[in-house]
Formats: structure tokens, C-alpha cells, sequence
């Protein structure tokens, strides 16, 4: 191995990942696989590719392009992925984008649910 | 939603994945369920459990307990998922601990032959 | 360079830090030094030391321990740097910890803040 | 808070910071507030800004411009911060960037050195 070959990797880069999307998916009714897309996206996102086509994602997962279709489809109608329009001012057109945000609202309402559970429970043991 | 719950948010913290594991899990021969895997073994690692059950990752997953055992062992079968062992000096015992460096040499492996790959094609394009 | 040195490299891993905390910690009255004393202590907590002392920061830092530990009190009396107490149950004691909770809250507000004086702008845009 | 103010958080994202950084850059003669505008570089570099000026970095920190740029001339007189020349093939046009390489070499070369010392501390041990 020589510099070059490390010069690569670090310019590759680091993606920063919620551990709490980590932990609590499956809490959250995803499976593996389309948690795996949701980080496929969230990188495809932060590289400055808005939109990723199911193909490119294929490109990088063991599922195939129809297979990404279905789950994207899926996601979006279960409400956990969203869909942005941007507006490129250069170039004055208007683009497609994948938003990560309703995700995030998501776990973050699960998060809410167990603080209400725990509460409930201390109240119980309280009263007893 | 309040303080406190923006503050457990943040108390669970974010992990660093490489962006050549995403990019390049597919090359190396992993599935995306076998990447998800690895991500949270990576999760309970740096948390500090080094040796976490097929019970207490599927308790994570969409994977039953069943199906995470199999994949640790294909996993480790086929040299990507490595095992070591630790001495806790405090307590004076050994116990077991998974590691991902045989992950991270696979993929730095095949960043090598990517670029074995385009030295050849650049040197054939120059001979003609 | 060897296999082993790029082990060596993978296995102290990467920190994650907000970019909240990048752009807007001069709002928030930190100086550049303060910033990089709360990136250490980031480190330190992450890693399971919740309590460094003024010499193991130093250690790393240009700052000496003095230095160190004024930066500390101070930012302990504007209340950015907080400070708990945990137990450990499995020795039965209690221990002192640093908590970055406050800066994560100074942050969110100063987010608040931009978004009401962008609200008032609009409005005013809007009535004129 | 509300929804959005959560949002705004998530949509400002991570950055990954790799420990040997902030462990070792005291190690490689970087001050506390170098090492603070290293970090400012990789935030612009990462979101798409490859060479910010001495006056965008200023904005972020307490370091005054004039500062910035005595900053900056000083490390890259010292080899450890790079600049590349990149293309930007839809303009046609070529323009400036800074490079992290020469800083993750550094680092890299640091452990080398540190790994060089254990093995001939061992060998010392071992002969006596």
C-alpha cells in the first residue's frame, strides 16, 4: 500500500449516521434493506446528487433496480421519505430531491413515545 | 417537543461510517442486509460492546436472532468479519471481540485493483 | 506503509461534530481555542473518559494545563460547559462528568433566533 | 422548539473529524487554533466550497482575517495544508482548492514514527 492508495481512501471521505436511525428502525416499521437504501440516499444526498435514479442506487446495493423502485415507492407512501423541489438559481430550473426530514421526524416522534411510556410506567410505580 | 428531547437526541450521538463501505460493500460480495449488519456491529463496537449477541442485534433488526447467527458465520467464513481477543486488566479475564479490519482491508484491497484496473487502461489507450 | 499502519489508522476512528457547531460557535461568544477545547472534550467523552483533567487536555492541546482549566471555569460560569453527576453501579460510586448538553441548547437557540429575525424581515418586506 | 427548528438542525448535517486529528495535530507542531481553521477547511471543502477566502473563514471565527491569511501562508509554507488545481468541466474553467492530503500524510507518518519507537523499545526490553 502507498500514500497514494491512502490519499484515496480519506478522500473518499466520512458519512455521519444518527445512531438513533441505527437503533430504532425497526421500531419504526423499516427492515434492513430499506434502511440500507435510506443510508444509500443520505450519501447520494450529502455527494450533491439530490435525486439518485434507481438505477444508480442498484449500482451500489445487492437489490436490483425494480427491487429500489418498489422500496422508494413504498417509503414514500408510508410517509418516512419525502420529496422536495429546488431551484437551481444558475441555471433557473427547477429540480427533484429527496429529503430525509420526514425520517428524521419519525424517530425523533419514537423517541417522544418512549419518554411518554416511561412516564407512565413511574406514575404507576409511584402510585402503587 | 422540548429541550430534554432535542437533548436525548443529541446524548445518542451520530457514528462515522467510510464512504467506500457504502459505495463499495457490493464489490467486495456483501449483501445490503450483510452491510446493515456490519453498520450495527459497528454501533455496539464503538459503544463499547465488543462482542454484542445475534439476540441483542436482531432486537435491532428486521433479521431474526436465527438469520444474524448464519450471516456472523458466513461472514466470518469468508474473512470479512474478524474475531479477537481483549484482556480486560481490571477484571483480569479475556473475552472475545469482534473487529472490522478485515472489512477495511477488503474494501482498501479494492481500491488497489481499481486502480490496477485503470493504470492498464491508460497504458493500452497509450499504445495505441 | 503497511496493512498494519492503516489498521492502527481505522481503529481510532472518527468523531462526528455538529456543523452547527462549526458555523456558529463565534455567534455564541467561543473563541477558535474555546471551540477546539469543546472538540476535546467531544473526543474524551466519546471515548468513555467523562471527566479529563486540565493535564490529559493539555496533553494534546497547545494550551497549557492552566490555560486549560481557566478556559474550563469560564466556560462552566457562562454556562456552556455543564457538569453531572453519574453513578457507576457496578463499583457503587458516583463520578463527576462534562456534559456538552448546554452548547448543543446555545446552538438550537441561536438557530431560533435567525429564524424569528428572518420572519420579522419578511414581514416588514411584506407590509411595505 | 417546534418541528422545524429540529429540521433546520438535521438539514445542517455532520462532519466527520478523524480522532488522529484532533489526538495528534500538537504532536505534528499545529496550535489549538490551527488545527481549529484545519477543521473550518474540511466544513467548506466538504459542502462544495473548495478555497474559501480569509474573509469567509473570518466570519466563522475569532480570528480576524489578516489572521486567517498569516495562518493560512504559514501552513502551507510548512507543507502541511496542499493546493490543487481542479477543473470545472462544464465551465471549462480551472480554479484553486485547498488539500487535507498533506495533513492526513502527516498524521499517518506520526504513527509510523510512534509504531518505529515501541518496536525498538521492545527490542531494548528484550535484549537487557
Amino acid at each position: 500500500m502507498n500514500g497514494t492508495l491512502f490519499e484515496r481512501w480519506m478522500a473518499e471521505g466520512s458519512v455521519s449516521i444518527p445512531n438513533m436511525l441505527v437503533k430504532t428502525y425497526k421500531k419504526i416499521g423499516l427492515t434492513d434493506n430499506e434502511c440500507m437504501l435510506f443510508i444509500q440516499l443520505h450519501v447520494f444526498v450529502e455527494s450533491g446528487n439530490y435525486f439518485p435514479t434507481p438505477v444508480e442506487l442498484s449500482e451500489r446495493m445487492s437489490a436490483s433496480s425494480n427491487d429500489v423502485s418498489s422500496m422508494l415507492r413504498s417509503l414514500i407512501g408510508r410517509g418516512v421519505l419525502g420529496m422536495d423541489q429546488y431551484e437551481d438559481k444558475e441555471k433557473g430550473v427547477y429540480f427533484e430531491a429527496y429529503t430525509l426530514q420526514p425520517l428524521w421526524n419519525r424517530l425523533l416522534q419514537c423517541l417522544k413515545e418512549e419518554e411518554q411510556i416511561q412516564k407512565e410506567v413511574q406514575k404507576e410505580n409511584q402510585e402503587q
